[in-house]
């Protein structure tokens, strides 16, 4: 077991992400061999009671409610951006600024315009950075990335995404306030196309390059809601479902569909990707399984494999349990953490940082821009 | 049972679906109860030696390998078109005019333009006809129909559905010919898109009612191909691929997607329709199951549910054989011999006919437009 | 497509097994290019009434009310019998006598003491014969027939195997008469045991060899039913559930189950086998599937393959429809006709003959026999 | 959120065991709001080294070498017993000597003559125990508990368990060692037996009740295998495979098989419960899944319900994250230490406790007695 240094992590947040980001923290040095030992130093959040009570209960050392006292510590290594999306730009410029490190929840931000601000903060402070694509970090999926990688697919024709969830189907529920943000614009900067196609397009650019062009639609089923800060009745600004057809740079195409109103699906994450030789599917539901078939296979016993993802040789599943016993959602943020402890010691730093995290709300935001115009959008790319 | 009039068949076309077709003339008689009895008259085939033994393997008594002597003949009632697009106008058309009863395999024609002078043909013959748009008549499809109906899955908000095969992939397969009509565009019209999309299309506005509007993409990944007719390298015309988005009348957003290129899978053709209350997915690789959600179910046993459409109270299958045997493919065409003998007897004819062919193919003609221009197109509405 | 010679039918029964017989009468020659076609000389049931609708519905030329003067007819050339299992043993005597060939509805008697007489008969006489235990020619189970015979598997260790239906579970379910005679144990012979476990046992034995001994438990849940005939509450003689562990002559140990009383299960009959290098399971729910493990694939995409059985280079389906489109559970009976008439012109007759159903009543014998012991039963074995 | 008192662990053993217990009681005050604040105090092992690297990974603060003096030491509260199975029966006897809690790893103890002595002493101690026979406390077994204590399914006919792994299929494993005692008879006691039918049978009486007779079949399909300890090829002594036929006390069947030589199976322990009404099945592989299908489901739409388990209202669920995002095999001993805190602080103790171990292994025990001698064998009950 290597000597490992102290990195003092400050959170801001302590919501959903906040509790994922601190359990990886937590326990990333009981199952990684990693040279740093995050150090649970402080987390900020506006209610003083509440940041009181999720450091007792998570074991930070103190808490601030003021994220810009956070940020002046001294004692703070990291600024880890677990607070809504309105939020992340000035924090993490900021942050920059200080020198701190910084982990920022995805999107990266509302749009592209505040993510290239955010990316030019990081390079010109030379700060160490990344964003919480967690899916990435799903052995399953970093499996298919080292297949794709391996060449097993050949050429690419077909890549399909969704991500469909049923939870704002009833028209009772309201917009706005804690655990609603999702729904309001002016914080999430939009609906499903940040929060869920954000995710199927940061890991369809790792898996297949960059994508060209977008068209889209998107629609906004429940028109008005009650919005629990003001209490009023208003409209809704953001999108319920959004979904785009794309053409791939390699020249593959693509179909892309999230939504919040596909009843039965709680948070069904799926892609695949049809090679001339192989095809991969995934699943969130079931994300300790990946689906693969190879042509090449003897014809009479070809068919579609199902992995059980639990191998020793699986990426990351040496340093969990044995085979056959499954890990769950909560590992992926432990395998950003251990990866990004690694790229500290090795000096090669994972992906994806914020650049990757631009790139994405590039093509969110043509998303958006094609579904309002009805044309293709190119889609523009980080310098 | 009934006592039964005869009824005599005239096919045209030997190939693939006139297996299928002359299977099911030969065997609605000893699983349903109807006052027809179909009579296997007539084989014709332009290769009188082909059609002489198609005739012994299937027991036609006869054979012709001009249509227009077919069409001409008095003792024929039915005219059943099971030959490539490019022939379904002229014949049908014919077949109306001398008043036989038309069944027309799909799609109904190469275009929307060939498909409105069909229908206008039969409406003025004042024929029956039918075209084979087979798979609503998969028992599991046919319930899903039922289910939708009787207004299970309240508002609808979201239909999606594919239709992905893997076996156009080498660039060794010639265009052309016989069994590969279908890559050449001047028999076929088009590519998947009048293939599979159209199969797609007929049960989705089935299911869900008219579309309105679409936005498509389409690509030929291998752009030339030795043609099996002339023996030289061509371009290729038909599309390998095709995908749109769709706006459907109810308000409800639509994915489609279909490909030869999609390694893995032979003919899957998959649908998910979204309601407020309820949801149904149904693959034709298990064609056999429909699976089934209902939000109203308790919640802690609330699950998708994987229906085995063997019952007796599952459409058509009390005329099958016990529960939890499954019927397959060949019983579609059965079922739509079966309603459609019903349909004579009771004078109520049954669906799809010609007109909602034609609905099909405004839709497919919309889709190719729209690739080409890249635009939203409205799609046109049979009268 | 060979010449064909007649082959007069005289089927003796009309219930569910005479309408798969004839249907696969009627279809194999559509399909399968055999030098033989049967025709459907004559249908015998003791309701002569019966017997001639069954006579209209599916085609044949006559009927009878007495299998002796069926016999006796010099234009039958085969008997089949598809009537209750009492019956089978003294009518496949006088059939083999009178120089009749036969197929025997399974299982082959109603125990091993009158099976080894319909042998002894067949043998005598040299007549062609088979039983129908239809499953070993689902195409997935031929498969894996032939994957085990190519060696794939390695040292067998492990066979499991079940049969669980529910619809015996209602306690107002009489017992006896028309389609309920497999409760009556006069008629049946016995329960589940001759009912299901024959068939999980006839493929066991072709898939992995001899049973060499078993110890087996049964139930009867519900103790007593009104007989439909008697009009009175009898007591149930038959078994509701049967369960039995076994070992096989190759060292390999088993547990096979059968039962009406499993709610949700219709006709799941599923089978697994485990060898050294390799798996197989199979299940009849979605019988035109396979699942296929084979331990020598590289490790990290090593997992279960899901062969979607409807390829041209899948036992028997090459006569059927294109890839990806199923066939069911009748095509069962088609194939082994289609087997049959091949096997009366090349000389090589196909199996399960006589002497295999006999060998499956042995087991099942020593299953009841060791049910009422409490004891290890050796099985014995045909000469 | 409770004030927490502490409670000093002292862990006996430093392996696979020792890691998930560990696991568990570092993370059970971040999800849960027990009263009770584990505290890892001390981590007990023969080589001092691999104590001190295991303590140093996990932050226990010491270690030992001696259990003796664990349990001597005045600041430590409960014994964790995660040591081999020739070990628990030594080492839990003296801690309930001591007054210490007890938790041990399944199975209690190498026989039930071992484990009748250990719950004397922990009933003469009055000392809270616990055994982690973890399974129960998957979110989808707990629930089928639940769903059975509702009576939902009515009279139970059926129950069928199984465990396949096969790890052990090569002839080059050695036996005993590091990580290898479960080869070695002398420490584990009984091979697949009571390493994965203890499972099967714990989760089996605690959803279905005793069980009161069995007929077993076990085999050592590797007869010979060097010794890692000895470095000589000695006998092996365990059993590979297990089955065994079980009554239980309500009337209903069983079947019950494990092995160690089921190609393709990691750890795939299912379970298949079927009552008049309604039936359950759950597999590990699939831990966050529960099949349920209910009888009384409109006919229709009936069918088995996939049950995804990450809803709030499914057991412990609502302290993890949000629906539709699974958990894994290491919260079940996170649950089994959260009801225990919870037991401290109600008085209530959970269970399974040393009293159902014993329990457990009086049907091991009988298992291992029928495989000898080929009889049904009456298994003891716990007084």
């Amino acid at each position: 077991m290597r000597a490992r240094k102290k990195l003092n992590i400050g959170l801001v947040g302590y919501g959903f992400m906040g509790r994922t980001h601190s359990n990886a923290f937590r326990k990333v040095n009981n199952f990684f061999d990693v040279a740093f030992e995050p150090v649970l130093k402080c987390v900020c959040a506006r209610d003083g009671a509440k940041a009181d009570a999720f450091a007792k209960q998570w074991g930070y050392e103190s808490s601030e409610t003021d994220w810009r006292r956070l940020i002046a510590r001294k004692d703070i290594d990291l600024i880890d951006i677990a607070s809504p999306n309105d939020t992340h730009a000035d924090i993490a410029i900021a942050a920059a600024k200080a020198g701190k490190m910084i982990l920022c929840e995805k999107p990266l931000a509302r749009n592209a315009y505040q993510a290239e601000k955010m990316v030019s903060a990081v390079k010109k402070a030379g700060v160490a950075n990344m964003v919480w694509y967690n899916y990435r970090r799903v052995p399953a999926v970093t499996l298919a990335r080292q297949l794709i990688g391996e060449g097993r697919l050949g050429r690419i024709f077909h890549y399909r995404a969704k991500f469909l969830q049923d939870w704002t189907i009833s028209k009772d529920l309201p917009q706005g306030g804690a655990g609603l943000w999702r729904l309001d614009v002016k914080v999430a900067g939009s609906g499903v196309t940040g929060d869920l196609l954000a995710h199927c397009i940061d890991t369809a650019m790792w898996l297949n390059g960059p994508i060209d062009k977008v068209t889209a639609m998107t629609e906004t089923f429940i028109k008005q809601r009650k919005h629990t800060l003001t209490g009023k009745v208003q409209k809704v600004g953001i999108d319920d479902a959004s979904a785009f057809l794309a053409r791939f740079s390699n020249g593959s195409l693509a179909t892309f569909e999230s939504t919040r109103y596909a009843r039965g699906h709680k948070a069904l994450y799926t892609f695949e990707i049809n090679g001339e030789h192989a095809s991969i599917f995934w699943d969130l539901h079931d994300l300790h399984r990946l689906q693969y078939f190879d042509h090449r296979d003897e014809g009479k016993v070809r068919g579609w494999r199902s992995l059980h993802i639990t191998d020793g040789d699986h990426p990351y599943m040496k340093n969990w349990w044995v085979p056959g016993l499954q890990i769950g959602y909560e590992h992926t943020f432990i395998h950003q953490v251990a990866d990004f402890l690694e790229g500290l010691d090795t000096g090669k730093m994972p992906r994806p940082d914020f650049r990757d995290g631009l790139a994405t709300d590039y093509v969110t935001d043509a998303v958006l821009a094609s579904a309002k115009s009805g044309r293709w959008v190119t889609v523009k790319k980080p310098k």
